[in-house]
């Protein structure tokens, strides 16, 4: 299979120079960048301040996704497209305005919750969940409005299937698995999976081994497995990758994704005590560069070429042309 | 004279619907609003969602301005395209990124200061004048590089000159007179009106009383005089129209121009403490819907048609087409 246009639907890297060859030489033609955990609104204009720095310091290997096109132009230019998202709310603060104001910097995707409740909905993590709040319906309505696509990886289960019920637009889960493949807390019911693909929206299939069956052990040819199950339950154009590849980080920058500002007990997230650090990656996915090793195993698999380039990127792409352009 | 495209350099008013249709009857095709005197990037962030909100209320009325261009196709619509301008570098902080990320936000103009030194220059308000800091010099660079016009209106002599110096593209003053005309700290020094247009600049007139001479008596002839005037001096491609117009502001916004937070005794700015308060308007410039009279009166002066709708408008839209373009 030749000239595949590949999306990575969320990374959160020690970015560099290194990493991002790592990309291209992987084929990637965008990826999905977290750029905030806790952060506030201005902490995160300084998180895209060092996106800026880095899209000028290294043009030959990426540019900026200011709009879903710019990634097939990403594509013919052989860089790889930067799009920007949170994985929780707390950039847009308490303000409405903000969505809009982030959207017009790039910002194409927005989870309502990391873990725990936010002012928009209940985290995974919580044994609680309200649902949507008051502000959490204005802004699913603000985020149809300007385009920018709900995120519900790291949400709670009641949560979601009420945003899915509030949104217009299709609703995403950027990087998880299914709960039938492996029960975590962070992975998706059947309900929320179908909830998904009704809406319009895509999963994105995850590489962190908190999120597999055996772990760093989980074998290809069980993620195969897993893509292909999952196929059958929402239909082939709703699912695509979003690995969590999260490179070259220290364990402070875990530890931060952890606990933010909220905590003064350590709080382990998905791993424990005995069990704190970052999991070993998988055997055939260290980084980037085996996103091929992926596309070979889903056609060893039995899927056709075309179900394959739409996995691999083609389903990303279209939603992101479709969902993120502003309603008027 | 018919279809003037019209741009008012500058405008602080109390945003409403009835400034809009003012703006609109009288034929403005774009006005550069200030959206910061003494805010900090978050609270610029406010500013700018508030403009938001107002774009989607009024679209029949303004539309954003986010590249020069956008201000033809304001005028073909009959609408009144609005630009955004910072009158002092708050917003940027000590953050030399936030400036690229202000222009992405539709932020085509920057003051280096207002009145007071800034961590950029020195204001005219200030004794000492020590140029252009080191920060000053950087943030210059850069706003060259990601087209942001840098405008000396409320800053001291020797910072302009320096700055007209370092900058690579032209240099405004948005909204002044010349000092020969009325002697007020805010009007600039022939030395500094021919920098700004050796820089290829321009200089917006202002209809402030305090920048007149005769202030709210001044009249339309001597206005139009002074114009003349400056047209010998600068060039007639190197003039523009920017009003100063603060409409309906109670006189704590004022007080906020004047003091921010930087003052426990309180400022009078041009004014004093016997005369604190907005100045009358001029009896032929009430306000946007007068902008015909100009017109009007420069014809009478004897300028030519195509000087007249240079000096209106278009003068303002080449530079800002020129001007507020990336560079690679």
């Amino acid at each position: 299979m030749h000239d595949l246009l590949m999306i990575d639907g969320l990374q959160y890297s020690n970015w560099n120079e290194e990493i991002f060859r790592q990309m291209q030489s992987g084929g990637l033609s965008a990826v999905h960048a977290t750029i905030a955990y806790h952060e506030n609104a201005r902490e995160t204009l300084s998180r895209i301040g060092e996106w800026n720095r880095r899209f000028e310091t290294w043009p030959e290997l990426i540019r900026p996704v200011r709009e879903a096109a710019d990634i097939r132009l990403a594509h013919q230019e052989g860089r790889v497209g930067i799009f920007f998202g949170f994985q929780n709310c707390s950039p847009i603060e308490d303000d409405i305005s903000l969505v809009e104001i982030f959207r017009q910097l790039g910002v194409l995707i927005m989870q309502l919750t990391y873990n725990n409740q936010s002012l928009l909905a209940s985290g995974c993590y919580e044994t609680e969940d309200n649902g949507i709040s008051r502000f959490g319906r204005q802004v699913i309505s603000e985020m149809n409005r300007v385009g920018m696509l709900i995120d519900m990886s790291h949400s709670a289960e009641r949560s979601t299937l009420q945003a899915i019920e509030l949104s217009s637009r299709p609703v995403i889960v950027s990087h998880a698995n299914p709960s039938s493949f492996h029960a975590a807390k962070r992975n998706k019911s059947n309900a929320v999976l179908r909830g998904i693909a009704e809406s319009g929206g895509l999963l994105g299939f995850s590489t962190y081994p908190f999120h597999l069956k055996g772990a760093s052990g989980c074998t290809l040819e069980a993620f195969c497995d897993m893509v292909a199950n999952t196929a059958d339950l929402m239909g082939v154009e709703h699912i695509g990758i979003g690995t969590d590849l999260c490179q070259q980080q220290p364990l402070g920058v875990l530890e931060w994704m952890r606990n933010g500002r909220w905590s003064k007990d350590k709080d382990y997230g998905e791993g424990s005590k005995d069990n704190a650090s970052w999991p070993s990656p998988l055997q055939w996915f260290r980084d980037s560069r085996d996103f091929p090793v992926i596309a070979r195993g889903l056609q060893a698999r039995g899927f056709a070429e075309d179900e394959v380039r739409n996995i691999m990127g083609l389903n990303w792409l279209r939603l992101l042309e479709s969902a993120t352009t502003a309603q008027h």
